[in-house]
């Protein structure tokens, strides 16, 4: 290996959401998860301060470690011993989930295990369009990018991004271990992740999820949309017990609308083929959207609805864009399809009336693509302003 | 049998909903009907006058015909002549659905069809508390009074009430007939009814209708229901081929939709059969509520929603009650389900904002009585004016 020679780069991640199939993924259907394009931004740089910085402006996170502290906690040290290692260097007690200390944990597990044996002076700083916790794949958006750039930098994967580019992708098997170490990070902060975040954080577009395989579609298309956080909150894991428990007292009826939602990912997927295979049409617009509006009744269905995503569908169809909750339900967010025709006053009015019900609202698209490395001019000045300020 | 002496009496049929199981019915699914104790009321009084007058204000329609006019009608008559010669007598066209000539025309073939050879002079007055044209059985209840009254006047059935009672009901041999009859008189409006309207007129109570069999379910609850009539129109006929091509367009989306639909209206049954037998609690209102939002967001699926019911549903919802649409959707009608704990004023002040949104509404029931002859003492003075003012 290259000994790391100065160096700064840019890396971007996307966010994730359910386009259809949440909740019934639980009970062994089919779900489509898609890459959101707000998207996770970070800065690495060489430095030769005999220091490690992170700073995270939007979590109000900015640290540093002298390289020497960081290398004596790695003296014999197996893999295993790391993570508690790091807890008690860092005083992160075994059941913190404050997204701050996740955060560090992750940085610092990944950083001193893929550089190991020679540590490096750098500055990280990360920052992200997605708002946190709302179930849009932030955490694994930061730890794609976090896997990407300390790979890169450490030479275990290449700089794709050649003088004349804006953006560039790694080869598949690049990506494959940027979603590996991706994982790792996910693991650290919650346990048990399921990997389709990280995965669709690192290959972008839309990815078929079940009983445990995720795959990548091959060839989709990007779809417009509205991300709307109602900002209602919500616990996952009583709105996942809330429908268990529906399926356990109705299963005659609970059943087939598992079936019916798994039937509505499946019919999505075909046509998202095809309108990359013969280009987008009307009438695919259509059926992707009487599917929306046919999986946000069976989330209802389930239980799982709102009278905030209720607003959401009544405000968005009165302009007749339909919409349908995304992730867990009960508040949290919704995503509305914007057909290619769609009229910016239209869009411009939506998102008016929506931020006047309270609700934080995006115009975005799904479908875009993954983890990427940028030049500075492929950044927004916005942007590059927020990461080089530390 | 006995000449027909100078009598009076009233009786009433209740109209109909569909509690589970519209449109799914047409794709043989289990449907549940009910009655829905908003009544049609007839009075028939024997006279001497030698004329035969029908008084039915709800539709601005009084008519009287010589007996002798009659009798020539139906010299040499064969049955299946007498619709024919009825059309030509009364004028009225082949191709002719108007309410007014259909009432007219079902009286005119029962009442000759019943008398026969010894055609009686009497007066009968139908006034219903049901809106016509709303899919509410109206015609069926109407039918029903008319075969009940005129087959116990004729005395092909007894005349039940004893002087000591205000309500009776018939046999259950008699009712058998009072229901064919009411049937050729659904025939005659409808051209090719189900036969579920005429069964709910005459059976009252709850009904299990399924690939063309309909049996009463024994022993139900009376539920107290808000009734409400969005007013707007609708063809349960676009409606139907409506959910057909949404069927043909996603089979393996709808097709479970539709199975789902069939066991709300099993677990439905199951819970008014256990709510009869051991007594209705506060978790078989529950149930029923549950089962109420399920198969409401099902109709959404099949189409057959509109915003009208969607805010029948938002209105009643803000204040703990549910509701769904009743009959074919796109508008018509919905029932709200009231728990026996629910306040008035709470009902009030639905019934007032329901109002407020330009809807008809009632405080009724359903699961009440089918036919029953009454003494004029059963009847509200309200009625009774109306009724004995020809």
């Amino acid at each position: 290996r290259a000994p790391m020679q100065t160096l700064e780069f840019f890396v971007s991640a996307p966010g994730k959401v359910i386009l259809h199939g949440e909740h019934s993924v639980v009970h062994g259907q089919v779900a489509l998860a898609v890459s959101l394009n707000l998207r996770t931004f970070l800065q690495l740089q060489s430095t030769s301060s005999g220091e490690v910085h992170i700073n995270l402006p939007n979590i109000d996170t900015f640290l540093s470690w002298e390289i020497t502290a960081l290398q004596s906690l790695l003296a014999g040290c197996k893999d295993a011993d790391l993570l508690k290692r790091l807890r008690e260097f860092t005083r992160i007690s075994e059941d913190s989930t404050d997204t701050r200390s996740m955060a560090v944990l992750a940085f610092l597990y990944m950083y001193l295990s893929v550089f190991a044996e020679s540590l490096a002076s750098i500055t990280v700083s990360v920052w992200s369009e997605l708002p946190t916790g709302a179930g849009l794949g932030s955490s694994a958006a930061y730890n794609v990018c976090l896997s990407a750039a300390l790979l890169s930098a450490r030479g275990n994967i290449s700089n794709p991004l050649t003088p004349q580019q804006e953006s560039a992708r790694w080869s598949k098997e690049e990506m494959e271990l940027i979603n590996r170490w991706a994982f790792m990070g996910e693991k650290i902060i919650h346990g048990n992740p399921s990997g389709v975040d990280n995965a669709v954080g690192t290959w972008g577009g839309f990815l078929r999820y079940h009983a445990g395989n995720i795959s990548p579609l091959s060839w989709v298309p990007v779809l417009r949309i509205l991300l709307t956080n109602t900002k209602v909150p919500r616990s996952t894991k009583v709105l996942v017990s809330g429908v268990k428990d529906k399926i356990n007292k109705f299963p005659s009826v609970l059943k087939p609308v598992l079936e019916s939602v798994s039937a509505v990912s499946c019919v999505c997927e075909q046509t998202l083929t095809e309108m990359a295979e013969r280009g987008p049409s009307a009438e695919h617009y259509n059926i992707l959207e009487e599917l929306i509006d046919i999986n946000q009744h069976h989330l209802n269905v389930m239980g799982v609805g709102h009278s905030s995503l209720d607003t959401l569908c009544r405000v968005t169809l009165a302009r007749g864009l339909h919409s349908k909750l995304t992730g867990a339900g009960g508040g949290g967010c919704g995503i509305t399809l914007l057909r290619p025709e769609t009229d910016t006053s239209v869009i411009q009015s939506t998102v008016e009336e929506l931020k006047a019900c309270g609700f934080d609202c995006w115009e975005t698209s799904i479908g875009a693509p993954g983890v990427q490395q940028h030049s500075s001019a492929a950044l927004s000045q916005h942007i590059l302003k927020i990461l080089s300020s530390y």
